[in-house]
């Protein structure tokens, strides 16, 4: 039972709901030697769709992985399964997106740097020269890609190549001031972890701590989700909320809204480097 | 220094700042022996405005009310002060108006009977019959008043004068489902509490449950606010979010927004009734 | 898929962890027509103790009730499984024991009134005559056990014909103020939730708000836990908290308790009844 | 009114109850020309003490700044007052002291970097060579003094010579790891401030979250308090908790109350910075 993490895998699978899912899985799993240590499910009975996320340990598995993964396919197919299975011992690759905001960008690398997120950080990205020194203290590639107000085309054509070249996949903006264009976006689909500091859908667009201030809200929140090509309107990951008041300007909300930012964020990429949420329509599951 | 609740006062003050105010309200309040049992004060320096709470103890007042207040008000009339004098043993009185959900009436009928708002709760009006039974169940008057969709002048006019006959301090929308005309909110401008089932500006309207359902959001939220003459826009006084996942049906939203709702409100109504809340433009200053 | 509620059951399983749990279950529930609804299933490295919630529909079940529990009971065996069945259209029988407190009693009367606890709920006992007025309110039989200080065992045996006489499946400690004594306590193994008023395990016994007030504490809690011999100490189900500060005295901290010790013990007696709590050791396991 | 904020300053006031006190300080401040931006003030009842923070403007001042000094303290032995006056041009010097754990010291250094803490941070202390590498990367004085197990008072005598050599005013516990002799913390009481990490006063002693993960809890906290001659028991500034659950191992323990631990420690050193806390018997009056 207590086999290293690298032996270890995990299947997401969605579906329409049906009969039968379930024990088919486990009983693949069972029967090739793969041993379930995690598993949960939940049906949206109104979308009537699937979802279910297995972490299993192979160490004793009686077949090779590609026999597996046939197998898995199989099952799949019969009902009409999507489903994504990564192996533990092949770790994510991550870059990070910023511009000049060193909050995100520093907590990220520090829960890094303590193994709290299992992943590489090969490459930070950034439209401005502020954060060099940042990557450098934490010994990070730093790749600085200015961005023209006229054309981001071809900014973003050296971010991909960037992005391919490190085999990246994951990107996190963590506070990276620029919108992407639809292109990159589709390029990176349900790659691109953005945190957004507002508690979505109130205050969209670039000025959150603002309106919140101009509203007088009594609380203020942050929002990591999934970028899609509408601005703000990807499927949300994590929220959270702290109380403000009005003894608190706008510096302060920002203040505040750092350390939330931080952990809302971070909470995101975490869930999804553990592969624990599943897209679907403009909603996730998390599997926590 | 152990008056009864009775013997004090509170008041309110808000005005462009200026050096000297609170000099000048101390030395005031001391010079007629009313003793300052707490204060608390916030200065805006965006909008350049002061706001002050007093509240002090009268047990030992060496002149007549009468003499306190025009000392009030010449200082008021000097520093272009507005300003509320509440005493203690002047009781509000407030009215509940509720549709067909009862939670929020319940809610507060308890905590009325518990002593924890201080306030008298004369009137219960609904659109619908249904809650008589609760109003019976806590002994206080119920008047039904049905509003008709054409015209609901005719309704909000027996409903002014219930409220005018009744001496009503407070007006408290307990989750009542009919949007109330701008005249009648100018008739009770600053003195109707409204609960909104979404963490504003987010969801606004009437089903905000289905709409942070869709949106998939992983936080719900409720906020208690003045109601105003654009809907779901007045100054916020509380505002609290409760944690959903995509395990929450719109049944279960409904089921955990519901205890939000309460609490929400009712700390709101409890802020208000111990004039702990000051409004200015769209928003409030809460001294808690 | 949209069977009706009253065809549903579910399984609560634990036992020492092996391989192939999961399958055997899926594989059992799927070979009778059963079929899963949502499973949750948790693994304690460190006790090596398996643990799953199986919540399935039985309307298409293709043998009778009673095959379908020997078969459950075989797999039982070979696994060295305990294990819990329950059909959803078996109603939970809930009776809430009080003393002079009303809020928690109140809050789980109209919680089951408005359809969010799913069980019965036919008996209030209290040591005092205070709260019959409330029992009455909703028509629920009230109990009068008086307690001699001298000698419990009496009052005691008499609870315990009343809860048998009734067929009581759970017993709630809404604020009751007597200590159980063991024997009784041994007689509902399990079966007593107990709302304590401080987040445990700091401040046990009688007076948690006071030495939470001596000791300055910035946040009050709550915890439900089922009641073991030792007081305070059982099986902790679950807890919140609230903020406080300088500013509250013993009276707010017991104001803002009140609030949280109904939801807290409302959320504890929810989970109970959905069957989503397994006891080990001192501990809980809560599937939600 | 927009003085910078060096020509401010604040005075904390603690004095037995009595009538004028409000009244007598703000006609100081106002008589020579001090304008109060933000004042604040609590009387407990049951101590019958009053406690005030003024926070005023200096630019305007009619008098030089040993006139203004004099006068307070006049009225503070008028009314029998403790008091403490600070400039806040008079940057608090602040050191940190540690042991392995870097996660509160990062958080510390970047939020000093960010401007969030105005103080200054000239060394770090620790009995371990580990964290030297943080220093560096922030450019901060780092000093080794190793603990012997037999005979602390050897290095607690060098740590209190480098205290004096670089005249710190508060001195941080970041996680450090080695119990304080009485005659160091009276050599700096009321200066030092150390992060606990559990809820106060649950679970005192090295290994809390052991002791949580044993117990169960359902949350998990973090206590920042003023050191005192009894181990965890001083008064305390600052707590907060976060949710945790069955799934949550030791090391998940670890790992969320890493986060809580930043936050906690940051607020209470943010608080004590801003001169808002006054402590009084074994607690304290935090003015937010």
């Amino acid at each position: 039972m207590s086999s290293p993490p690298s032996e270890r895998a995990t299947l997401l699978v969605s579906c329409p709901d049906r009969r039968g899912i379930v024990a088919a899985l486990a009983q693949l799993l069972y029967g090739y030697g793969a041993n379930i240590l995690d598993s949960d499910q939940h049906t949206d009975s109104v979308a009537a769709q699937f979802f279910q996320r297995l972490h299993f340990d192979l160490s004793e598995l009686q077949t090779d992985r590609g026999t597996l993964e046939r197998a898995i396919f199989e099952v799949a197919e019969r009902f009409g399964m999507r489903f994504e299975l990564r192996y533990q011992n092949e770790v994510k690759r991550v870059a990070i997106f910023v511009s000049k905001y060193d909050h995100c960008l520093y907590d990220l690398l520090l829960r890094h740097q303590s193994g709290e997120l299992s992943c590489e950080l090969p490459l930070i990205v950034s439209n401005h020269p502020d954060l060099e020194r940042v990557a450098r203290q934490f010994d990070v590639d730093f790749a600085l890609v200015p961005m023209s107000k006229e054309d981001k085309s071809e900014g973003e054509q050296r971010q991909l190549e960037l992005l391919r070249a490190r085999r990246v996949d994951l990107l996190v903006l963590a506070r990276y001031m620029q919108i992407l264009s639809e292109s990159f976006i589709s390029s990176f689909a349900g790659k691109i972890i953005n945190i957004h500091h507002s508690f979505l859908p109130a205050f969209v667009g670039g000025k959150p701590y603002h309106q919140a201030y101009e509203r007088g809200v009594k609380l203020i929140g942050a929002t990591a989700h999934y970028a899609s090509a509408v601005l703000d309107e990807g499927p949300i990951i994590e929220q959270d909320v702290v109380r403000s008041s009005h003894r608190d300007s706008v510096a302060d909300l920002v203040r505040k809204g750092r350390d939330l930012e931080k952990v809302v964020l971070a909470r995101a990429v975490r869930l999804h480097l553990e592969d624990r949420v599943l897209v679907y329509g403009n909603k996730t599951v998390v599997f926590e």
